[in-house]
């Protein structure tokens, strides 16, 4: 048997729908385009690569995009003013600062410096507290991305053990805290757990977020499991020619989709997820602030 | 064999040793009294023995105890200009407002009002934040008591199964961030978990957060290992005379002390360390708050 291959870049396409969607009922029915304000300090040419996607899809869902380009040299002062005048201005409902900064700046006082209301990327010690608490949160996107694609996938999953091998604070810690909002049964692997294939091995649900290429073998994966690989690496790839590499994820994925039920490739899976959920975070923002219901399909 | 019984009021009596002990090096050497005000609102009885009990216990440790008693029917505005007044006075190092409050006033809104410095409850949304997040956090008392006697009865608990029982946020949720912490592979189960015992049964460490009557009996404990029952449940005790009562724990005791290498009974196991901790909180507050090293053996 062989896995339903999860296609991250068509579901991503349909959040992005989703989000369209609402932000035309948003400006027909109370005249509020919600807006992304996306700030980069310094010349790094992949950031930049990064913050021109963020925008294009910003305008595609319909919603105002606006991008602050400040020099490698910005103060902290003038970063914060900045920062402060999109908290106050009421057409920015979510700001991003691109990642890293300067080393002169300090990326955990930027992101507290940012309203948590507008923190879309879902970074902040508050939006941390939030999920942790059981509160209305802004989740952190790829792991908000991967709940929705779980939902999507197997529709109710309360009482299913989820294994999450991770515990970084972008990824595996918060998916931790989603899965078990939706009532998992949640197990967080990490580099110090003793027996990891046995771990993984009773899990209905694998969300790999580690760095280490292809490190999941199929035979650690339950018949059937659904199998969510964050991971995205970089190997060399002879085959291809001479100095080629290629993407692959955390999960060995040729012998993983011979067992598990459902499994998302890389690139092509989780990856596509991220600027989709920073998109919905925007607009879940834009309605909280203005007091609107919650977008459906949307939140966590 | 039977377990090694973990006597919770012996372990008490070395945390509030310890916190006496830096007490008076905190006054000897750099003339700081800590310093926690109980804030009681109305005429709870209960409320009044554990605000009477906190006062004791405090002073017994060499530092400050201020007790504001409201009348119940106090505004929010005024309970917030009393707690603004403790989050500005230097002598006040930890705020704790006792709860249950009158219906009138927000829990939720009392907590984030204080100081997360003074937090010494470990309840707000920033500590909360802070302690998924990784930072310095003050932890909620009753889980970092967990936490303090499985260091004493483990030594390094890195790379343990951790099987936690309960999603509250007050005890199951801070409970496993301090576990993941540590470095154990930490599984959440709750009231939607399949197979509670299968579940139970692969546990080194087994944390129990349920408030139901002896529910985890004897033969869902792996053999040597660790119980730390943190239920609280008030039963009929006939066998004590007509209508009277005892406490147990969510554990079996009688039949998990057969199989497990350590176990806290009830009473006398996890009770004893709620208090403790809170001291050692308002230690650790008053150390941060001066910019001093954190008090040795008293933190997370
Ligand atoms: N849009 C996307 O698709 C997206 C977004 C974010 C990240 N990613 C990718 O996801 C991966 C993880 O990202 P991250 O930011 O979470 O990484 P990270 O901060 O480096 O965290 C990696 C985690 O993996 C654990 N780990 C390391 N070696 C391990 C081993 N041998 N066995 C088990 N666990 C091990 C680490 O454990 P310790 O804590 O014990 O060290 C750590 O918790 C990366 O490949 C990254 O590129 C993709
Ligand atoms: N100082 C102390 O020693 C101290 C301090 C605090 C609490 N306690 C005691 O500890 C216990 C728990 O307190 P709490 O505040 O955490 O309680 P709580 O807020 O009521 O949470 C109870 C948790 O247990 C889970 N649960 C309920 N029934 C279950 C079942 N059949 N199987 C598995 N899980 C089940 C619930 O799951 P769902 O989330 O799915 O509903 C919930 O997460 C109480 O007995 C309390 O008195 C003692």
């Amino acid at each position: 048997m062989s896995a339903q291959i999860l296609d991250g870049k068509a579901f991503a396409a349909t959040i992005r729908a989703k989000v369209a969607d609402h932000v035309s009922r948003l400006m027909a029915d109370h005249d509020i385009q919600p807006g992304l304000a996306v700030v980069l300090v310094g010349e790094d040419p992949a950031s930049e690569v990064y913050v021109r996607n963020k925008g294009i899809a910003t305008r595609e869902c319909g919603m105002k995009s606006v991008e602050h380009k400040l020099p490698a040299e910005t103060s902290a002062e003038d970063l914060y003013a900045l920062i402060d005048s999109l908290n106050a201005d009421p057409s920015i409902h979510g700001i991003l600062v691109q990642f890293p900064v300067p080393d002169h700046l300090s990326e955990r006082d930027i992101v507290a410096r940012i309203d948590p209301a507008k923190d879309v990327d879902g970074l902040s010690v508050v939006n941390a507290g939030l999920l942790a608490s059981g509160q209305q949160a802004m989740a952190s996107c790829t792991p908000l991305g991967c709940l929705m694609l779980l939902r999507d996938t197997l529709g109710d999953l309360s009482g299913k053990d989820a294994v999450i091998i991770g515990r970084s604070n972008l990824v595996g810690k918060p998916m931790a805290q989603l899965l078990l909002r939706d009532s998992c049964t949640v197990t967080i692997a990490h580099s110090r757990t003793k027996d990891l294939a046995e771990t993984v091995r009773r899990a209905d649900i694998v969300v790999a977020a580690v760095g280490r290429p292809q490190m999941v073998p199929g035979d650690w994966i339950k018949p059937g499991a659904t199998v969510i690989d964050v991971g995205i690496n970089r190997i060399p790839a002879p085959e291809k020619g001479e100095g080629k590499t290629r993407l692959v994820g955390d999960v060995d994925f040729d012998s993983a989709k011979e067992v598990a039920g459902h499994i998302t490739p890389v690139p092509g899976g989780v990856g596509p997820l991220t600027i989709a959920c920073l998109l919905a975070n925007t607009v879940t923002a834009a309605c909280r602030i203005n007091g609107l219901d919650e977008p459906e399909g949307l939140t966590a």
